[in-house]
């Protein structure tokens, strides 16, 4: 039998200021992803022609059970630092920077509710508000072609009571003994690939498994993303 | 003819993890105020037996039509940190905080979309959080007395080419001469008021056009705070 | 009777190197307010033609009876940060900034002993040291009008006990119920009204009290520092 | 043919102070790799009688052919953060924690010299460290049982030119499309699989290739391991 | 013939809530040394029954004549650390700190105008409100023996123009091929001796005649002291 | 009978990527010490045709018996501030600056076992890793002439248990109650002095004695630094 994710509800345009904003919800997480267009890239990009993509990404206090402190004490923790280049690097991974142009897209993944799976949930709802930005864009400024090549998105398997389990809630995460965030285009190539046994380890069967389930997993959250941006989808 | 507010629209229990969570919109400003129960007290309190109550502020980086970057390099600007102390000021006043007992309420105003008033939204907001959370408190172990006194709100006021106007959007405050933010009590008491020229004075003639007007603001407010707590309005 | 604010000492010409040096003691409160004139502007309002006027503050470490930490964490404390932000609005209301040209006027008000009402001495004698550094500047390079339109004083005011009361020395300032400071011209128009009931409210009766016996303490500041800068004094 | 990793070289004791130091060469990429042991633990697992390891990376100034500025602003790069947490989880992964006890095993990994494969190499090294601190250990305040279950290295592999390589250099390892590290036992089960596609992805195939090469460049570390220890290794 | 010294000038009880405030004034240096007593010791010391003595130095935005920035961001620069750990020490050499019992002196040198030696100044002052500080504390809470040992004052002396100068201006001391500070007791032993030659060496011969000239500004600087502080002089 | 100092050896290029690269061991306390070039100066030298030397110091957490932490909270203690600027200094005292031409000098000392006299061996290993760099650059890019005037080496003396004693390892540096690092170049000049004496003070038949025992340590030093080096030492 298939495994089946939690329940996705999508709402774009959420707020007004960013060009895409998309509140995504996958079972009791939700995350606001917005992507902002800043007509200027880093100074190590400069006069090179290409664009680029950063990503922020933080918890409100109010997200988890236990009041969450903000970040502000100058260190980013690192568990922040790690999804924040994630999330950077699996969107840069389906744009053509050379066609973005020097321009840059800022993307935040701002959780206002968490269970699990934060950070494939920021990496799927923001490839959406990547859409809409440039949608936003390709009306004021032509972009010379359009620098999408594919589409991503992003899911949690692991490994909970020796048992492979998919879309993993913040019970299961916690008792997973081995935890694999994976990203995938639409067209099925890998994009990351993130396992970990922290308690445990784990071998070639039960790897096997992992990498299984989590590609049935892209294929629904591609199917959602292609229904929802209907007809801005451009990548079958 | 009496002064108008923008339109506001309140939703309760926007999250779930924290025990008060009122998504509050007033024109096109839209803060997530939540309040969460922490069973401690400051250092500086402990065993006097009393509580406390705590504020946050923080804009969303999307929240405005230029990226604003996040509170993260370990200085808190000023404007942020006036405005948070502003709103545990204005939530302390109408709090017993004897009757609230050793515990300390965990304000957070997070501001997902801004056009002006951010910060009287948050205390309006806030305040409902506020009964929330109590009211989620009294089920699980009853305070000894209901710590709240009376209700607050806040509207801001101000001058703009040389007229008095309600509740100003972000177009017309950036016009303003002048700024007068009014944080009152349902019972018509003043709590804060804080008025400021910065290119320009104020006569006497003024300042009572000004508090006259937020008066009227204020009466507004504190009655679609009682239409939104129902039951859990106990402040007549 | 008319209220009465402290005994005022001022020494200008205090230190050397900074055209405007005040000593500014008012009671027991002792803060050093200089005037350094910067040939040029934040980098915001370059090109424009304008100039600006920024405000340090900070209390010396034996300014008060408990030895009070410096700032030095990367972090200033909230209290700071607002007397900061007033002082500089203060001045910059009765200043033309585009008379000033494209020249910073940096405040530094150092206390030296704290006896209350030290950001109500700030501005006070912020504003002589301006005077004095602004003729200074005269002498050297002229400014092509006089920039000063107007004089600044600021008094506290507060309930103490339930009654009103003028220039609060520290031990009533702990004990108000409500605590004003007001800031407002020489010529009788109102720059800042800051009024904070932590502990308390305050009505409409009040209210017209506190503004009343402000302007009383006001007068009087204001007739010293005409009497303190002489020749100096063009505001009548 | 099968793949080689590069020339290593491996020096214990090399400095005096810590139980474990391992200065541990893998082509032309030195990294001194120590473990110190304090009789405490974090707080949050004081009294639960567990121990802990926790590793920092650090590379000096003079590793690399551009002199690389210190970690010294207060913030850490994102790298350096993501280096750590993996150098620590993948040496608890082989420790029971509970039979460590409750002391903490520090792991400093300073790199002097970097041309690729840092971070494996520091997990490498780290793990001979850990076994010549705990022997240390056990001659003063032996252990209740012995806590380590199994050895553990790391390797680097990548799609470099469209080719599956081992083991990359620095040259390699910016050329490569595809950067994969993987962590595993010397009982051939995985810890760590973090594979990267930056600038392009990879597919099933592919994901084959690079497991494969990976588990030859372990079985080759582990023999190296296997040899230094000597007497010390317990884990066939 | 013999060199002097610039004109000194000493005011006690400068400010009142400091129970050793003293205004320093050599030449146009003016330092504000206070001292204050803290019923309590570095976390290091305690239990062992004795005390310690901290300084801390800074200089007024408005004490040189460019504006100089405060220290504010986290980091105090390496010259006000230094000058800070001169000052704790040159202190602690004529204290019996076992004397002092657990309690915490500390120094507060605030230069208010510079003007060369104010490092200098800083000891020479602070040494004055060490005195003071301790009597008033004999008042309040008779301590078991006097811990003062010995007086202590600190002069510069430099090479400037080839010429071995005592007590630099600054003018004189950004001249100085050679800068040496020295601190000695009023008994004439050595406490430190800083040379420094950063654009130059010294050889024996110039040591010597620096030594010397030194020794006879501090002979002056410790009679000054002793006439300062009348029947509280205590070292002869 | 002449004063000792501990063994010493030296191993030029430890590693690769700095042209000057030299593990210094003096007794149990070793020392790496780099050189690197880098083609421009600080913002306050630019244009002015001279260069500069830098220098950091850091000790790794494994070279204590107790693991030191990182410089990571962005403060760096004030002993290594004081440690870096001497080093500086030090070395720039014995470079023409001016026939450097606009290049910096980046000198790391990075202390990988710590047994006392680790700042004395930073400032001897750095002049060889110094003069090894710029032997370095002559062969890329000619300066117009050899910058450096004299070679520079530290030693440590101190008074231990009332006597007079050279190149302090830890448990003495610890016993001393004074201590004197003592910087001269290989022509018999002073660099820098420093004496301070924590505990106690010294009189000028101590200091005769210290100074002369440094002076014999300097000798060795040099005589080492001259036979290492062979024929890249100029300065006979």
């Amino acid at each position: 039998m298939a495994a089946t994710i939690r329940p996705v509800k999508v709402k774009r345009k959420f707020t007004q200021h960013a060009p895409g904003s998309v509140l995504y919800q996958c079972g009791n997480t939700i995350v606001l992803c917005t992507a902002m267009i800043e007509e200027q890239v880093p100074p190590w990009l400069k006069g090179g022609g290409q664009g680029w993509i950063t990503a922020e990404y933080s918890m409100l206090p109010s997200s988890t059970s236990t009041r969450k402190g903000r970040d502000r004490g100058g260190k980013i923790d690192g568990r922040t630092t790690e999804i924040q280049r994630l999330i950077g690097r699996s969107l840069r991974a389906i744009v053509d920077l050379k066609k973005l142009g020097e321009r840059t897209i800022a993307i935040d993944c701002d959780v206002l509710q968490a269970d699990g799976g934060t950070r494939t949930a920021s990496i799927t709802g923001a490839f959406m508000a990547l859409v809409d930005a440039l949608h936003a864009e390709y009306g004021k400024k032509p972009l010379a072609e359009y620098p999408l090549v594919d589409s991503v998105a992003a899911i949690s398997v692991g490994i909970v009571d020796g048992k492979v389990e998919l879309d993993l809630d913040y019970i299961k995460d916690v008792a997973a003994e081995v935890d694999m965030n994976v990203v995938m285009t639409g067209k099925g190539k890998f994009v990351e690939l993130q396992g970990t046994g922290e308690e445990a380890t784990f071998d070639d069967e039960q790897l096997a498994q992992l990498i299984s389930k989590a590609k049935q997993g892209i294929k629904q959250l591609t199917q959602i993303q292609r229904e929802t941006l209907g007809k801005l989808w451009k990548f079958d």
